[in-house]
C-alpha cells in the first residue's frame, strides 16, 4: 500500500512521466461497441473508457488495412512513406524501415520501460531473422503474434470438417516461439500484460494490440452464451468448427462475432482494472483505438464468412476507402487534461498520436522527416485546432488500388490511375450516397492538388532512399 | 355457412378449378424471415405457410431487380425476351411486351376471375394511357402502386427535415388514382384484397404484390415497438422522417427494416386467415416469392439508408447476380398434392410458376414462344424431375452489365463483355467465395457454349420482333 501511494505521488510530482497505454485492437468497426451505438452487443470497459475521457465520432485509422494502419500509428507517417503499403503475408521480406522512429523510440528517450503485447503485423512473422523485430523500434518487450490466431492442431488435424478450440499456438515472446497454448489470445494478452505491468513501477509504455476481432474469432463458452439468440442451431451445434470449414454449411449468425467483441472488452478491461486497483490509471494516458473497419456479413473470401461486423451505417467496410473501412472508434483517457464525457467531432487520424505523444513527452524528432498527423492537444485544450496537411489514404482493394484526401468536409476517392471516381460533403453526407464528383469541379480540382502534392512529398521521402528492412 | 360448405363441395368436385394465389413481395432477402434462419425477425405467417407445405432452399428469382423479376413470374420467360430488362423508371415508355401470355391470361382461359392487387411495375406507371396496363394481360381487376411508396405530402411539404407517415397517395384501382390515403401499403393491399375475394364465389387468380420491404419502410408504431432494441436514439426519436433525409443524421438501426418484415407478414397473413376462416384456403395454390434479394446495411443510395436485409450469409445482395440477389424464399403450399413440412433442396425459379400453372390449368400454350422454366409437378410429385434448359440471369449492376448461367451445381458469372469472371460450385461453396474461373476450365467451357446458346435463343426471340408497348 505504501508503494503505491508513494507511486502516484511521485507521479503527481512528475506529470512528464506519466504512464502510456496505447490499446489498438483489430477490425473492430465504428458501430461495433455499445459507446458508437451498437443495439446488440455489451462493451462495458470501452463504454466507460470513454465516458471518462474524450470519444471522437471522426476518429480515422492511417489504412484500411491491419500493417499499414500500425505503421501509420507507430511513426505518425503515412504508411506509404515506410514500406508498409498492405498487409504482409507470412514469410514475406516486407517490413516497417529500420530508420523510422517509433512511439516506443519516443517513449524509450525518456527512460520509459516500453512493450509490445498482442499482435506485431509490422514484419513476415516474429520469428524471422532477417528483418527488424519489436526491439528494434524501441520495445524492451515483446509478447504476442505476427498476424492472426492460428493453431495446427486444429488445422491440421486431417478430421473432415476440422474442429478443436483455436487456442493460439503461434505466440512468441521476445521471438522466441511458445508452443501450444490452453486459452484464447486476449486473454493470454491480458494475463501477459498484467504480468508486465506489475513487474515494475518505472513509467511504463506499454502497446497493447489484442489479435480481436481479427477472424479467426475465438471466444469461451460462456460469451457464445450471451449471444445464443443470435446463433443459428448450426452454430450451436458447431461451436469448435474450424473457420475454413464454413463454406459449404448453413449461416452461423452474428452470435460469434458479438461474443468475441465482448470477450475482448472484458480482457482489457482486465488491465484497465488492473491499473485502476493499484491507482495508476489516472496518471496514465490511455489512447483506444482500431487499425480499420469491420469485416462484415459480406464474405468476399472464406475466412471472412460469419464475421458481423458494424460500420454503424458509415458505407464500405475493411478493404476500402469509404468512411466505414477507416472511420473507427476512438478514445483518449486522461484526467490530468481531459474532462470525462466529452465527445468530439473534429476530424483525427492515428497518425496525430505520434506527434501528440512526442510534444507530451517533450521529445524532439527529426524536422527533416515529414510527419502526417498533428499533436492533438490543442483540440485537446479546447484551442484552435489548425491541420496542416490534407488527410490521405492509399490502398490496394479487392477492386484494385484506391487513394482518398479528405481537407475539411470533403473527401474525394480516386482510382489507381489517380483520377478523381467519388467526391462527397461529409458535413451533410456522412453515409457517401451524394457523390458530387461530377458537379463540384473547383472542390475536385482543388483535391485533386492537394493528392498530387501529397503523392510527391511521399515519393520524395527522406527516409525512403535509406530504407532498410536489415535488423539494425 | 351453407355457401362456404357448397363453394368447398364445388371445389371437391373440381379440384381443376382449385384457387391460385400468387404472393410476390419485394426485396425480402433469403435470410430475412423466421423460417429461413432469421434469428430477431418474427414472421409467424410466412414461417407457417411453410410448414404447411414446401419449402425450397434454392429457389431463384428471374432477375435482380423488380420489373424483370415481375416479367419473369408472369410469364415464365426470361426478362430479356419480354422487354423489360431493368427497372422501370417513372413515365418511362419501357413496359411488358403486349404480346406476351401471362399467368393471368392462363387463368382467364379457363374462366377464373382474376386480379392484381397490390405493386405493379411492368410499366412506367398506372396513370400512362399509351403503355400496356394490367387489364391488357388477363387482369379483370388492378389495385395498387406503379413502383413504390410515394407521398406528396410529406415529400413536397417543404419542411426541414420533412416527416409524415408515408401513407401512399400513388394507389390506383382499375388504373383511376385513389388520392392520398390513411393506412401502410401492405394493410391498404390486404384489405382491397379480402374485399375482392368476398365478392364472388367463383375462382379466383389473385396476385397478390405486397411493395414492402421495398425502401421507403413505413410500418405502424406497434411493430416499431416490436423492434425497438434495434432502433437507435435517433430513430426513436425520428420515426417518422422522410427516408431521403437520413443523409446527414446518424445510424437508425436494423429495427425500422425488421418491423416492416413482421408487419407484411402480418398482412399477408390476414389475407391466408380469411381464406382459411372460409374453408378456401386448403383448395388454393399458394405460392409465395420475393422479387429479389435483399437491401441490405452497406447503402449505395440515399433511399438504401437504414435498410438491413439479410442473405442468410450468402454473397451479394438486390442487384448483383451473386446468390444473394437472386436466391430468395419460395414456398408452395397446397395440400390436395403437397405433404406438409417439406424442404426441398433442388433449384427452382419463378420462371417455373408459368408451366406449372399452365400444366395444372390444363391451358394450351404456344409451342413456338419459348419458356425458360420447367413444370415443378414431378419434382412436386417426388418424380425424377429434368431441367431442359439452363439457369440464366442479366442484369445492369451498379459496376456494369452482369450475366450467369447455372447448370447442375456449377455456377458462372460473366462481365458485360461475356467474359467469364466467376466460376463456383455451388454444391460445396454456397458463399461463393472460392472462384474456379481460371482452374475449371472444361466447366467454364462447357457453361460458356450453353451462355452463348441462350443468348441466341433470345435474341431471336419470336415475340421480340413483333414487340410493342402499346395498349391491345
Amino acid at each position: 500500500m505504501a508503494v503505491l501511494l508513494n507511486a502516484f505521488a511521485s507521479a503527481e510530482e512528475k506529470p512528464d512521466r506519466h504512464n502510456v497505454l496505447v490499446i489498438y485492437v483489430d477490425d473492430l468497426g465504428y458501430g461495433d461497441t455499445g459507446v458508437y451505438g451498437h443495439s446488440v452487443v455489451k462493451t462495458p470497459h470501452i463504454d466507460r473508457l470513454a465516458a471518462e475521457g474524450i470519444r471522437f465520432t471522426q476518429f480515422y485509422a492511417p489504412s484500411a488495412l491491419c500493417s499499414p494502419s500500425r505503421a501509420g500509428l507507430l511513426t505518425g507517417r503515412t504508411p506509404y512513406r515506410t514500406g508498409v503499403e498492405s498487409w504482409i503475408p507470412d514469410d514475406a521480406a516486407v517490413a516497417l524501415g529500420r530508420n523510422e522512429t517509433t512511439l516506443a523510440d519516443l517513449a524509450k528517450r525518456q527512460g520509459y520501460r516500453t512493450a509490445v503485447i498482442g499482435k506485431w503485423h509490422l514484419n513476415g512473422g516474429l520469428h524471422m531473422q532477417d528483418v527488424p523485430q519489436p526491439r528494434d523500434f524501441g520495445f524492451d518487450y515483446q509478447y504476442g503474434l505476427a498476424a492472426w490466431v492460428k493453431n495446427a492442431a486444429v488445422a491440421d488435424s486431417g478430421e473432415v470438417p476440422r474442429r478443436g478450440p483455436m487456442f493460439p499456438d503461434n505466440m512468441f515472446r521476445n521471438n522466441q516461439p511458445l508452443g501450444p497454448t490452453e486459452k484464447y489470445s486476449a486473454e493470454l494478452v491480458s494475463d501477459e500484460a498484467i504480468e508486465w505491468l506489475k513487474a515494475s513501477m518505472d513509467p511504463f509504455f506499454l502497446l497493447l494490440t489484442y489479435s480481436e476481432v481479427h477472424t479467426p474469432i475465438a471466444s469461451p463458452p460462456e460469451y457464445l452464451d450471451q449471444y445464443r439468440e443470435y446463433l443459428t442451431d448450426e452454430a450451436k451445434n458447431n461451436p469448435l468448427l474450424y473457420y475454413f470449414d464454413w463454406r459449404n454449411r448453413p449461416w452461423r449468425g452474428r452470435g460469434g462475432y458479438y461474443a468475441n467483441i465482448s470477450f475482448m472488452d472484458a480482457q482489457l478491461g482486465r488491465v484497465i482494472e488492473h491499473l485502476r486497483g493499484r491507482g495508476l490509471l489516472d496518471n496514465t494516458l490511455v489512447i483506444f483505438s482500431s487499425d480499420n473497419g469491420p469485416v462484415t456479413d459480406a464474405a468476399l473470401t472464406p475466412w471472412e464468412l460469419g464475421m458481423a461486423g458494424e460500420t454503424g451505417g458509415l458505407r464500405g467496410k475493411k478493404r476500402y476507402l469509404f468512411e466505414g473501412g477507416i472511420r473507427v472508434p476512438g478514445v483518449i483517457r486522461y484526467p490530468a487534461r481531459i474532462k470525462a464525457g466529452r465527445v468530439e467531432p473534429r476530424p483525427v487520424t492515428a497518425l496525430d498520436v505520434f506527434p501528440t505523444l512526442a510534444r507530451w513527452l517533450d521529445v524532439d524528432v527529426d524536422p527533416d522527416v515529414p510527419l502526417d498527423g498533428n499533436a492533438l492537444w490543442p483540440l485537446i485544450d479546447g484551442d484552435s485546432f489548425v491541420r496542416d496537411k490534407p488527410l490521405y489514404w492509399s490502398i490496394p482493394t479487392p477492386d484494385g488500388m484506391e487513394y482518398a484526401v479528405r481537407e475539411g468536409d470533403w473527401k474525394m476517392i480516386l482510382d489507381g490511375d489517380g483520377v478523381p471516381r467519388h467526391l462527397f460533403n461529409l458535413s451533410n453526407d456522412w453515409y457517401e450516397v451524394n457523390n458530387l464528383v461530377d458537379t463540384e469541379t473547383a472542390v475536385k480540382e482543388r483535391l485533386l492538388r492537394a493528392f498530387r502534392s501529397f503523392n510527391l512529398s511521399v515519393a520524395n521521402d527522406p527516409l525512403a532512399a535509406a530504407r532498410t528492412t536489415s535488423p539494425r
